[in-house]
């Protein structure tokens, strides 16, 4: 390995924007980076971010956070194993003091388990301030798993991390469970708008994504999922802000829900799963940190307001490549037409 | 937009290896490029490079390729599109004549379907040379639809993609039918190889694979994927190669099958969907073309050889990677001694 | 066991309707059986039938038929596997002149396949004429394997299913490879059969659909599913038909569409995988022959033209009991109004 | 309606054992009714009760139990929903009055739900006594929605049912949140035993177990299920005792696990959906209190006790059907030759 030094691969990033955030983490007009091959992704979340000066703006809300690690223990059979697991639970403050140990910012805030045969899967589940927190709680495992194995001398260890976590694998408990930012942004676009920036009507927009985001991919055997192109945008988005992007695995499975309203298209974008972090792995290097500044979320705050900031404007971001895409996919034709368009 | 430049986002890179590889598509060692902020994945990756050359190297085998773009048409009621996809599926050699206008590489090999309500979601099943593919079968979808259109006229344009694709999204069709390579990886390795260099046993191995990638994932509600991280190596693949890295959506679901083997560790990775490309998108740039030539896939070879080889040295870097992690969860503590140890 | 003997469970079974059904199957009214503990189903289908004969009738198309076994081989290794593999594909006429020793109608109509480490998931389909076809296509696998030993000596038995069938479970690859018979049934209800019998409008009905089958049953982490009780009405007329009634659980992955159409409501469901046959095992006894009868299946009809007789029937009365509950759930308080009032 | 009577569909049934059953539940030999067309049933789970026998018995545990309903309420955006949610999330107690209001049985213990778009899923999750509990939960949603439409007028009633309850479907929410009795089995099993009556092997059932029902079910895009053929048994049980057998959709969603102990052969089953009840719907038909008295479950017991002591007898039902099923698929030839010698 010594002979291999480090080097660098840029990718090709612009700043887009600026889009109209609104709601009660982040009231402003902002412009993002993004780092891409996939340039044509560029013109495309531009298009939705103008659209988003012309309304009332994107209004984002923030759910929830947690970062989640399962770790894997086995007793000697499914009885003993449902024994322990009644009493490990009985006893969080003790847990969390353990926590308390490997570091300052994780908190455990809620545990959930599976009992398989003589197996527990048992998922952690903490804050971890303005980290997305993969090593935070992997760090807080690692001192639960000795701490358990001595206060529960009948179970053994099997695995730090049983796959119930779930890190970065296409699966449903990361949705119903939590694990990241959920965060919900809703926008409001009059006919008018819709008409003369998309060429589209709020109606086809309705229609193609019932046809295409829900059936669609409810057909394809789509887990949790119901959009376009979430994917691209985050990429993109993690990449430009140092984030693991390896997470856009869970971060892609969101949904789109839109419908007519008086006159109007309202368009949502609930992304449930967007594990981010302004702090942590990946960042600290110069470009990713000029990123997070000009993004404002490198600002004294509370613990975990600038990583809420970031995962808001990330939705953002996704929700105007996904409302451009869709628009443009009701008029056939369109999408390539763009395509060849960008790529002379 | 004309006041955003385009900048680049520098990720950390560091080739690792060589890997020793062999099987039908190659048969050498080879080092591989890994761009990624998560740094502690090259040693990791690192040592099961390590690993294979002290074996009779990681056995890869191609079973497919293919690249596949969803339309989506109307008809007036389910028996009218019924009709209609019969006779459009009995026409194969007239859409690829409309086809080869598209492209000189694009090849219609298979056309797959579902009909729901009076909707026809037609799978267009493409090989497309080199190229991963995404633009190429978007295009000969954007020929084929007025195509179909003017032949049919009882069917109506929904979209140029109706998500049973499906692109970049947790789905079950693109296991099921194929997208990107698919590609087998297998290695066999002794048990004192294992005791000395992974520290591990072969039956170890075997059991957390079992209790974590297989029983753990399926109780998070996974879908066709068994494995503790093939995402991290493939972004970091991806994003070397100049790969468009929201792939890895798909490309991560996969599986390990492991046994033991006499008294050997038969340790194998399935890789369904690894969308690859040696040309087109994010191909071009300097370092990209460097890495691609280094890894041998600019040479001159029949169309699609290059990105067959391509796809094969990215899963041998998967398994090096899955298989080094997995070693490590046997052992309690090691997982966070090394990270501890990496970043310091 | 000889001490046991066999007696009967005697199922509530009431007829209900007509059901007015139209379409290239069928073109009547009929009177369907239903066999359950759950006595609030009979006037739920009822409402629907009701709705059917004030209206051009439920339209039935089936898209397709088949039954399939998957077997499981192994080889020495993924090259192996694949060498064999793509050789048996192409002698699909051998094997069925080995599938005609095995019986008179089952007809091997196509090959799916998956690798997966050296195993080969070989997914056998057939047409089994007016059987369900469980037994026959088992059979069918019985005979194929023996002879796929002898002429590939480098494959090994591993079982004779290998759950890529996949029976009576939940997963995606029914609906997307075909098993049983694939179903659509559609019904045009005016807005004011709707107000007048139904309670709602159709608005209310399509915007329900869409909120608890399409979005609900996503976030529940569903699989192909997109109803509000297929079930239930599935479970009634299988019991009553003397069908497999463990096959309602691919039978219910199906999905409710639903929209405005003018001044109307169109409602459809898709039924992807009705397993039902109209001879074969559960018939023969004189309640089940009676009610085949009376479903006009038990005619001298072309082979295969009962069993999807007894299919489209059954998709029809599933949207009758859908259109029902769906109808209801619109109005806060009905549904349980309407139990209360029948459990009196 | 009117001119249709009711009648009987008259399933056959046999009583097959007895199983040996210990644990925490029941500790004694107990035969158990199964009705169902499939016949060849009864010598399967036959022969799993007399391996029962010859050990120290089937295991049972009951980890877990809970019937649930979801709601769907509206808000006019995202943060709206979230403000009501959280406080209705903290006025438990309160909800609970209400519903004891509507049950002496129900009891609220716990609250799960999803914000998509501006929509709450709220799933209330209830026990229910010696009640499988579905009309109970609906009942108590029924007096639920108009509290909490009075005490939080900005939400507006969008369906009783949300569709992430989830009935009688293929989602993942049900294992995950819970749903029904989660019951655990567990034989063990010697080598001998296997030999000379399962013709099989620790080893083979093992590497059976793995091949086919947790990869083979996988890469059929399998959700939360790892079984032969679970569905089978649950049917025959289910309409035995007179249970809603539309539930086998989750309680067929299970997994086995099995491994070589020392010499002997591990088998387990766990079955996290269970829906049952002792009580309630289905139950007063005259055969069915003869068989839930034959399983000693109308005796005088704590609330809920039958239905749990039910479950666990069940639930060793489906582990004796599951392990004769996978010994006979061991065997080449073998299944196909046992369903021949019983329909002679």
């Amino acid at each position: 390995m010594k002979a291999h030094k480090i080097s660098q691969a840029p990718i090709p990033m612009r700043t887009v924007g600026p889009i109209k955030i609104c709601g009660s983490v982040l009231d402003e007009k902002i412009s993002v980076p993004l780092a891409t091959y996939e340039t044509p992704l560029w013109p495309s979340v531009g298009r939705g971010a103008r659209i988003s000066v012309l309304t009332e703006g994107i209004k984002t809300t923030v759910i929830d956070e947690r970062m989640s690690r399962s770790i894997l223990l086995e007793a000697d059979d499914a009885y003993e194993a449902l024994q322990a697991l009644n009493s490990i639970k009985a006893r969080m403050d003790e847990i969390n003091a353990v926590v308390a140990k490997s570091s300052r910012f994780a908190k455990l805030i809620d545990m959930n388990s599976q009992i398989v045969a003589n197996m527990i899967y048992l998922r952690l589940e903490f804050t971890t301030g303005d980290a997305s927190g993969h090593n935070m709680v992997t760090n807080a495992a690692d001192k639960i798993i000795p701490w358990l194995l001595t206060e529960y001398p009948q179970l053994r260890y099997s695995s730090i991390s049983g796959n119930y976590c779930s890190d970065k694998k296409a699966t449903a408990v990361n949705g119903i469970l939590g694990r990241g930012k959920y965060v919900v942004c809703e926008i409001l676009i009059s006919r008018e708008l819709c008409e003369r920036r998309l060429k589209t009507t709020p109606e086809k927009v309705v229609d193609l994504n019932i046809k295409k985001n829900l059936i669609g991919t409810m057909i394809a055997g789509g887990l949790r999922s119901a959009n376009a192109h979430f994917a691209n945008m985050l990429l993109a988005f993690y990449l430009a802000t140092g984030q693991d992007a390896a997470n856009i695995i869970e971060g892609s499975q969101g949904i789109v829900h839109a419908e007519v309203r008086g006159d109007d298209l309202y368009f949502s974008c609930t992304l449930p799963n967007l594990i981010m972090g302004s702090v942590g792995n990946g960042k600290g290097i110069d470009f990713v940190e000029e990123n997070l500044a000009m993004l404002g979320c490198k600002e004294e705050r509370e613990s975990g307001a600038n990583a809420r900031r970031l995962a808001a404007i990330c939705a953002a971001t996704v929700l105007c490549g996904e409302l451009s895409l869709l628009a443009a996919q009701t008029n056939p034709g369109e999408l390539m037409e763009a395509h060849l368009k960008l790529e002379r």
